[in-house]
């Protein structure tokens, strides 16, 4: 939850009247949302998002952001539809800092996702990849294998409120998952931030993705396992194969995976537990107490690597793989 | 900036359907407001904010507040109108929290007001007070002049940050301030809390009041005094007295001030400098560290009183005075 930057009354007026929208009726803060300022602008046209890009985000990604945004939204993928100005620019300057206006969408994201929720969200997620391979832009994901050793290392020695053992643990976890990772599986546009605060819905019907800001071009089973992490787990910790059966059936009737994806899927899913382990880690050790956003707990991811560890075949996520 | 309370979506699914405003379409936190936590709302038949009412609000205010905004907004003064649900009720329980409905209001507050919004609120202000004195019910101030002498002491020593003499430069004037205090002077329902937050403006017309969380039964002219300090001091401590004439004119072509008032305008000024200062002082040392919301810099009131303390007629604050 979070308004990293005050928009005064001049900046506002004059950022909107550079585009064909109509006058200001109301703009209000939002408290969701952890890497940017978004706001909600309403005007005699109707309701959008206001995202101002903080400090986080690289400024020479926003461009295949936004344009992917554009390109799924014309592609019928439920997703914001960046606005352009009069110039035709979907990206300005407000406040000092890059800033998009993108249409509202109607939803809501799911507190506590169901097994229907989870086949929603794999039909969406296949239907996404497919469109994504048609969308010419690519980025490369920033965090990949490496950094995430980096920022782990970056991590330093753990203080005594984590088990002594843990940073050994990880490390040797981390040389286990680069030792088998793929260099060569179905590639293209992934979201790779597909949490249930990024998916909304209507009558348990998906109406939208949104949050652009981590998509890459990637492997898409690993936007599958990290969709496993993010959706599949109870509260308690427990993994439910009811809701990843779900998820993993109804991805692979509109994007068949094959079976070297199924495959990998074990591998990505500690992969992904690793990578938002040791993001979530490095924040947890370096946000100050007064911060706006309070850190994730690391711990959750923790449990999930451990638990994906043992796992042996896909079958495990309640897949049925081919013989 | 805060929302304090997680809403299930169970829990906001039930609640909806107790009123007749048809299916949520959307429900975003609003980072805006310091007491409760407030959200957009949006359903089949329009736009709503939902507060859920947190511990620092009385329950049993609550009617008194909902009651004042139903009547204001039916005496034509622009303000939110609690919606009732299907029994007649304004009031519900939401996620264990007192929850109500209102109407979502356009407009948006001014950062930096300027003459023409200080008129506005002038007249806005007295013919709000003018409508509250048909309204029936009542409720003390509960940060009157004994609260704040409470407040204060609550504030033990105070740290090094602030000069040495400053606690008692504060006592000795709480006891002047109480000395003068009028016993007598028109009363009704004031807002008590407008800063230019509380105040929604559309094409520079004033079009809402909100968060009538602090109104209460109290001299009018109180209600003025806390309107001078709130928009009449430049960012930089220097009191604008050009804003000032524009508000107190505009209020007295609505509402005329009689002498008496007048004369308790520079008195009451200080007391709602010295109102301001006790709380914000107070909640400046007791906010934890990772607290959602930033405490307000109580030396901006210790400047407001200072400068108050050397006024000696409402003259000084841009009123011409009846001889």
């Amino acid at each position: 939850m979070a308004v990293y930057t005050e928009v005064s009354d001049e900046d506002l007026n004059a950022f909107v009247a550079s585009y064909d929208i109509g006058e200001v009726l109301s703009f209000k803060g939002i408290a969701e949302g952890v890497e940017n300022s978004n706001f909600l602008l309403r005007t005699t046209s109707g309701s959008y998002i206001l995202t101002l890009y903080e400090k986080r985000v690289d400024e020479r990604d926003l461009p295949f952001f936004l344009g992917l945004m554009e390109f799924l939204a014309g592609d019928g993928i439920p997703c914001p539809l960046p606005v352009h100005d009069r110039e035709g620019k979907a990206l300005r300057i407000l406040s000092g800092r890059p800033a998009a206006i993108i249409t509202f969408l109607d939803g809501m994201w799911v507190r506590r996702p169901q097994n229907n929720h989870c086949a929603e969200l794999g039909a969406g997620l296949a239907r996404m990849h497919l469109a994504s391979t048609r969308f010419p832009m690519k980025r490369q994901n920033a965090l990949l294998m490496t950094d995430w050793r980096e920022i782990l290392s970056n991590c330093g020695t753990l203080p005594a409120e984590f088990e002594a053992e843990l940073m050994d643990e990880l490390t040797e976890d981390l040389d286990d998952i680069a030792a088998s990772w793929p260099a060569d599986l179905p590639k293209g546009v992934i979201h790779a931030d597909l949490f249930p605060d990024n998916v909304f819905f209507l009558s348990n019907k998906l109406s939208g993705f949104i949050d652009f800001y981590f998509a890459c071009t990637d492997f898409f089973a690993y936007d599958v396992a990290i969709c496993l992490n993010a959706w599949c787990f109870e509260t308690d910790g427990a993994f439910n194969i009811t809701k990843a059966r779900a998820l993993l059936q109804a991805y692979n009737r509109e994007r068949p995976l094959s079976a070297e994806e199924m495959n990998a899927l074990p591998l990505f899913a500690r992969g992904s537990s690793m990578r938002f382990l040791v993001t979530r880690l490095y924040d947890w050790l370096n946000t100050p107490a007064g911060a706006l956003v309070k850190p994730k707990d690391p711990l959750e991811y923790v449990r999930k690597l451990r638990f994906h560890r043992k796992v042996r075949s896909a079958r495990e996520y309640g897949l049925e793989l081919k013989s």
